[in-house]
């Protein structure tokens, strides 16, 4: 417990600056050393909270030896060179979902850390720490509910900026999904096919249906502007029963003719707690210089079967999931 | 009040056994005076038991003095000449779901009805009548929930007889949800797709799309061996809000560390309350000579969409729902 | 099923119109022949809506040969003659809760019914017919719940009239938990202690203990303005586990970020299904010349309990439930 | 952010190790690092886990200089004495509830604290840091429910030792609520009174009734030997609504004809994260040298409740609860 793990942030957005909160407020053993953003105000803002100081650019912090393991929170388009330049450096790195934005790009950073010969980036695939997510697979592992045949996954947001597109709600909030009923089955998706009711304008909601290597189905709903709140609902359907993540509202009340219990306003806060468990764990692991947390090739998978799913958003048929093979390096059990 | 309805009813099987105790032991105003059914013993214990006596044959029976309307609880391959048998005799009818075979032998009794002129069959869809059905249409109409998108269904079984087969599954089970889902939007179905996650021995659970003619799109799955028991669920989405069904157990318990409620065993059980309020609505229509129920062409159309739904189960791919156009007799709003 | 059972209802207020409306719309072989009230007019609007006439005086009523069984909905002050004229007239009766205003009273309608020798007369406790409680009661009567210690109950109105009473609480809703509980664990309540939270004005809510013969204890919060709506809850606690009534909510929405369900507004509406099961249980038993539902006995008990239940609010002290002894007909186990 | 909040452990049993590892595991800006308890093996074991060092006594753990600040996990009948030596030392605590054995012991602390004049001392209600009861506070707060009127409160645990006793009960279980009620409303306590529905044998379940000096009422249920897990909740009810905890599994399971949710087996695993953020909350103020916390005053009040409630539970009679003025060390809204 003596030593402490010093974290560079490259992001200082939303998503980084909360990051950063957590890992100040709730992660032990962990000092944030540094920050980096184009927006030098706001790395500086973030920085400062925290007691760290601001960097020059993003290769500077990677490369600084006063940070020991990176967090990645910048825009999408940089996680696969910054991912890259960590594991050159032979620093371990938290990169947020996705890991790149192409599979190509992706399939770079699991090249990448193949060549090197150990696994150095983690992806964050935050719903893997949640507790609801964690008990359910458990329980698809105990056997309780004998053979998997469907996963049903429902995924909503109050609603979306004016610069949704129908691929960008595949490849940015489908793609939970897509890595979550993989993980949960320890299995593949092979074949993806994408619905949406109303034609015109956005494709919102979608309704996509994942067949998996093993012979399940998963459906899935995206509806980014669901108007009420936010709300992920995932029950997977055996032979022998079901089970299903459990709304966990602290209290309920009874008013005005109504008993009832908050929906949560937005993921944030919907999966603190995930982000929380999720950050101690990439943190313990990163003191030992590796982690162990959704892998390069996790994030490659889920590139791949988005942008498969965005074919098949597009022209309506089912689409084949078309990988390269999986390396050694991430063999199934490897976590 | 003063005169009472005299029931005739043909079929007693499990099905027609619990009409005839329905209505003899809840609903007002019936007399049940004139049973029919192949297996004479049969007839006989289920005649006795509400006052009434047997009949030689279902033609007598329809045509009988002492029957003024009928239920018709037969095997399936016999509704639709009993339907228009009853058409013929002037008679109001209660015809248990399916309406025929077949989509052809179903537009045989309407034509027989819009010949008539008027509707005397009444399709045995009784998930209209459950109260919750009838909240959930109630709430959809209310436009509370915005402009629906997507209608969830799950139904499932504990477990189905060994006789079960892939199109007996969509055309036995899934038809009730093809017809609820267009009840409780007021729209049609207009195309169909089924998928099944195992592809050898029995296609179930089955996973069916059903794509609305306004646009809306409707997700079924049908599970005949769920194993945990009887559990029918329906969650309309709209732009504002959604609604759904809710489990109405009437008693939990916490025993040895579980919280938990009963799940029904059967449909008997979860829809009692349906056939009862189906039943007595029934009664009350047809003691003034007519019925008010899903309409013959209701039942048409759910063997149309049923048939559509075996030919996409069988190959695979989406199918367009072609039927005849809907007589006036039937325009929507006509309950 | 072929003689009709004729029902003479005396009150037609809100509860009596409302048994009448059941009675003619889903209370299977009834007729209601027969109606009095001291408001001709109301008599006169109801008895019409029924297809029945309009009675000159209760008394007529009771003695009339066009009336087989005797509903009693008028005011509390004229239950217990009401009762004792049926029982001198030979016909089944069903008596709205009180049985009478004084435990005197009702032991007078008691003891009428033991000289006649045989019971005549049920008291109009219609939760001991609803599912939920008789679910309850089933599950404590399996055991599974092992030993009881504690039974919980909640009763609560959105509002009280302005004429309310602390004394009027407890004989008008608190009597419906009296003997609720004595039914449930087949028990007798032999002491009773209530204690209110704001000690001016009206006592409300009241918070009822009440101790059992087998040494068991109950508590009732009864809260006659709670605001937000209807709302009863009963939980059995015993030394294996709980039992509770469910709520049973036929729809739940996700509207604005709360995930609600709806209170029902009053207990007409709540206990809908209880009342239907109530009359048609009590009609099918008074087609045979008796009753089998709650006893005047158990009218009688819930009086005393409600009058040591006065004393102790207005005194604040544990009072002792001081009783008669139980005739011989109304053994338990009698029903 | 730069130094670390160096802790000691008094204590190594059952609590202190877990307090032990939830902050080496999950509070950040800790170490442990010295370690007493009586049984220097176990403290041995715990202590290395840790990194940190065994202590030759508590008072020499207390003195030490690797020491910053306090956790008295120990014996309830030495936590007064330890929590003094704190105060003397200057050094802030957090003590597990009960803060003394008897009343008088607590006051010995508050005084100690008063005559240095400022507030070194937490006490363990970690309930006040459980994300379920603070929102239930923020919702009385809010206004929401009206004016508060009645708290129901339910405390089970699956089984107890063979050594519990009925004052034991009270003392070590109810604790928490005589602290929570008084919490959530603000309010104090001014009488109680327990009834137990067996007289024979242990007390259990215990039935408390609780005076607030601002007239409301609380009902407290405590069943040590419920059978089936452990089960807190708490309904608030006010004169515009009701707020309760709301159950918060993380899973919902149907299998073999029952939904269900896991009961939690204990108050550790059910109350887990309110330790961590009580843990975190205590040691980021203990780092500027103060807590803000559950005050001495609140523990010594929770002690004279206690022991108003052990004399009623003897008794039979209603206890008024006599206490100490407040210090105006502990004037409310001090936190």
């Amino acid at each position: 417990m003596s030593t402490v793990l010093r974290v560079g942030v490259v992001g200082a957005g939303a998503m980084g600056a909360d990051h950063v909160r957590t890992l100040t407020t709730a992660v032990p053993g962990v000092a944030v050393t540094e920050v980096y953003d184009r927006d030098t105000e706001r790395a500086t803002q973030v920085a400062q909270g925290a007691g760290g100081s601001v960097a020059t650019s993003a290769e500077d912090l990677i490369g600084s030896d006063q940070v020991d393991a990176v967090v990645i929170a910048s825009p999408d388009s940089t996680h696969a060179d910054l991912a890259v330049a960590c594991i050159a450096a032979g620093k371990p790195a938290l990169c947020e979902k996705p890991l790149a934005v192409t599979a190509q790009d992706a399939l770079r950073v699991v090249e990448a850390e193949v060549a090197l010969g150990r696994r150095l980036v983690q992806v964050g695939f935050m719903r893997r720490y949640d507790p609801g997510y964690a008990h359910l697979k458990a329980t698809v592992a105990s056997g309780a509910l004998g053979e998997v045949r469907v996963v049903h996954n429902v995924h909503r947001n109050a609603s979306s900026t004016t610069s949704a597109t129908g691929p960008g709600i595949v490849t940015g909030s489908m793609i939970h999904e897509l890595d979550t009923v993989a993980w949960l089955l320890d299995d593949e998706v092979v074949g993806i096919r994408i619905e949406s009711p109303v034609r015109d304008g956005l494709p919102d909601p979608q309704l996509a249906t994942l067949e998996m290597a093993g012979g399940a189905l998963a459906t899935v709903e995206v509806f980014v502007n669901a108007g009420y709140g936010y709300d992920v609902r995932c029950e997977v359907v055996g032979t022998a029963g079901t089970a299903a993540l459990a709304p966990a509202p602290s209290v309920s009340t009874r008013i005005a003719g109504v008993d009832g219990v908050a929906v949560a306003s937005d993921f944030v806060a919907h999966f603190a707690d995930a982000y929380r468990i999720e950050l101690t764990a990439w943190a313990r692991a990163a003191s030992a210089g590796a982690v162990d947390g959704p892998t390069t090739w996790d994030g490659y998978r889920a590139n791949v079967v988005a942008e498969a799913g965005v074919a098949a958003l597009v022209g309506g048929a089912r689409q084949p999931v078309l990988s390269a093979s999986r390396p050694a390096l991430y063999a199934v059990g490897a976590r």
